[in-house]
């Protein structure tokens, strides 16, 4: 009796799966089929190969699979400047540091380098899709595409002109180009990015609330990230700035609120009654002093809670399992409960919730049958990896980023044993010590 | 002219050298001349060179070279335990999972085992002297010797019977006999270690504080660490703990008291007044939900502190760099002050302040001629890495651990380029992976 295999792309077999849907599942000893871009089957080994055919074969004997993280705050080019002003007070920082060094330098070629070297340090760490603020927005989705990332690339909206516009409405015009350039990209999704509550008018947030529903683009957005922030604009408007958001219509299921440190619980109630998306960036807040965003809290509330690295400048790494550890560290003595954020929930937070933050849950964020194909392998056996009682601890709670051994988009192998397979890692690394030299000498 | 050079055993060049003291310098193109155990030069590099020959040298082009980092609090044997229970209520975890473990498992064996593998992840991520308080400390300082790290072993004493010992005397006669057999050994060094206030009398404080003055022994315990201890601490004695060893007269500059998470400005008081070493674990803290160390408070009273990764079992790691990254971010929003704890205190915290802690600040915890040759390197030629600014920045605020390339103890080389030079790395993971199969199957 013969059987006739199916032929696919890829076999993936890992010694353990955490498919995150269904939730709190490891897999053992299970095989992941690929074909044209997306999962098609995931079953035990013995049947996998019983029933398929591959032109590739993975047989991962020591690694985790997980989905691809979605790293959903950002700002790739910063990793041109990591370090560069540290322990400064926030506003020499600003002042006399990072806008004098962008006012000089901050164009195209900076953007589209500085993502260069974002992107594949966020590939080495397992992320397979981020959300990126910055000027030049093109600039990023078009190193997104060449390296083939995902990316949402949200358009910077601010009153002040820069290097890439001159005032409130031209940021939105030259926005909705880029929306137009890539409407058709299978990696590059759009979202409008107003910097903050206090550098956008009324009129302004009006406007974007309107493109945002006619586009279904989604809005993401600073929001309560520090005390100052809160008080100031009760100061200058009477109100809280989610109160001013929600009153010009902004807050809804396409709003994206990024740090939230400073919450009271009417905001909290404000934010859940419009099922906003809180992103979580807790290095970035703690760096910088900022506050604690009370994460326990939001998912109390039923509140979709999304994790961030934020920018180098500001971290200093784009390391999202690091991000994982802190944000679930910290979550436990904020909360005052030993098992808030626990293992599962925080790698269901930095891939299905954070792919739903952007709008994708229903392609991303899961190694479900007929999603898309992004996934990366962490490599557990290493030294400081044993014993392993349950891996999704050691996934978590130790440091795992340098561990990511293989990831995939859209089932595409773009990282194996931790070399890329198709990115110029030196290039990257000599372009960027072109740019430090420049701003170094400066 | 023929010049005669002086004969070393080795030199180290590298691209940065930090030496801590100096305070804040950081030397580019130095070299570290070691002889016989010790540091007995740091010039510049084409100096070094004209002096000195050496047996060996390392010529470290994209390295900073720090001092070993010391790791004041843990509890290396339950790295076997890594993982083991986590996400559970502490009471459930201590209760259902550890103690009947420990209580079916702990002996000398497993102690040895675990303290092997824990020395082992230690020397990969910098560390070249730790503290280590659990029952079997022999066998710890045995495994210390044959590895040829640096000790202080805690003998540990508490009230309850166990595998180790039965009575509180016995305890401390156990300690004593560690004492005199380690008292002439290089490598280790001894410290009383009553667990924590609640499980000693106040008859064996007493005792141990006559003790640590007759022998010159440093007391360890854990206190103030939960905000439960110091209430039922109220409930039972009418004082908070740190009341209570003051009166007793145990706190002293030998006093090493570790977490202090709850603390009024009485008991920072007490503390400076005493010069007791506050031992900072910021991520057991958070991990347990146990509260803040006010970090930036204790700097400002004048009290040293210094930085411990406490056990893997309630981590999962035990990387001091990693740590100090911890620490670093966390002490800026718990003190409300973007540059508390920079990355130079934080080095600092991390080597000499943690050598003072220990009473060996005159031997280790910078890189000083006359000091031991206690010495870790970074190689930072990776695309994470990149760019660099600030050496110091990427050390503190990026994650490192597994950047650490060599280390040297007392002037032998332990690890190069990760691999280690006389430690059987392959013994280790099948000894643990034994263990953990049979308390998997417990």
């Amino acid at each position: 009796m013969t059987e006739t295999k199916k032929q696919v792309d890829t076999l993936i077999s890992a010694r353990w799966i955490a498919p995150v849907i269904p939730e709190r599942t490891l897999l053992e000893h299970h095989t992941l089929v690929l074909h044209q871009h997306r999962i098609v089957d995931l079953l035990p080994d013995q049947q996998a190969i019983l029933q398929y055919q591959a032109a590739n074969h993975f047989e991962l004997q020591d690694h985790l699979v997980i989905p691809g993280l979605v790293n959903t705050h950002g700002h790739a080019a910063m990793t041109l400047l990591r370090g560069y002003a540290d322990d400064e007070p926030l506003m020499d920082w600003l002042h006399k540091h990072i806008w004098p060094i962008e006012a000089q330098f901050v164009n195209y070629d900076f953007v589209k380098d500085g993502a260069s070297l974002a992107i594949a340090e966020m590939l080495r760490s397992g992320t397979t899709c981020f959300s990126d603020l910055y000027f030049f927005p093109d600039a990023v989705a078009h190193a997104a595409v060449e390296m083939g990332i995902r990316v949402q690339v949200c358009v910077p909206v601010v009153q002040f002109a820069n290097a890439w516009a001159q005032s409130e409405e031209e940021h939105i015009h030259k926005g909705l180009a880029v929306h137009d350039d890539f409407r058709s990209s299978e990696f590059v999704h759009t979202c409008f990015g107003p910097h903050s509550p206090y550098v956008v008018s009324d009129a302004g947030l009006k406007r974007i609330m309107v493109l945002s529903e006619e586009l279904d683009m989604p809005i993401q957005m600073h929001v309560h990230e520090t005390r100052e922030e809160v008080e100031e604009a009760l100061a200058t408007t009477g109100m809280r700035p989610l109160q001013r958001l929600h009153d010009l219509g902004l807050l809804s299921p396409r709003f994206q609120a990024v740090h939230l440190t400073q919450l009271s619980s009417e905001d909290i109630h404000l934010l859940a009654e419009n099922s906003v998306h809180a992103l979580h960036c807790p290095e970035s807040n703690l760096k910088l002093a900022s506050g604690f965003c009370p994460v326990g809290e939001l998912l109390d509330a039923g509140i979709n809670v999304a994790l961030g690295t934020d920018g180098a400048a500001s971290n200093n790494d784009l390391d999202m399992l690091g991000e994982m550890k802190t944000a679930a560290l910290l979550a436990k003595t904020v909360h005052g409960n030993a098992t808030t954020l626990d293992a599962w929930t925080t790698l269901k937070m930095a891939t299905l919730d954070g792919a739903r933050a952007l709008g994708l849950e229903h392609r991303l964020g899961s190694l479900e049958i007929g999603k898309l194909a992004d996934i990366a392998a962490i490599d557990m056996s290493d030294l400081e990896s044993q014993p392993i009682y349950h891996p999704l601890s050691q996934l978590v709670y130790t440091r795992t980023g340098h561990k990511v051994s293989h990831v995939w988009i859209n089932g595409e192998l773009l990282l194996m044993d931790r070399q890329f397979t198709q990115i110029d890692q030196d290039r990257i690394i000599a372009t960027t010590r072109d740019w430090q030299k420049k701003i170094a000498e400066k």
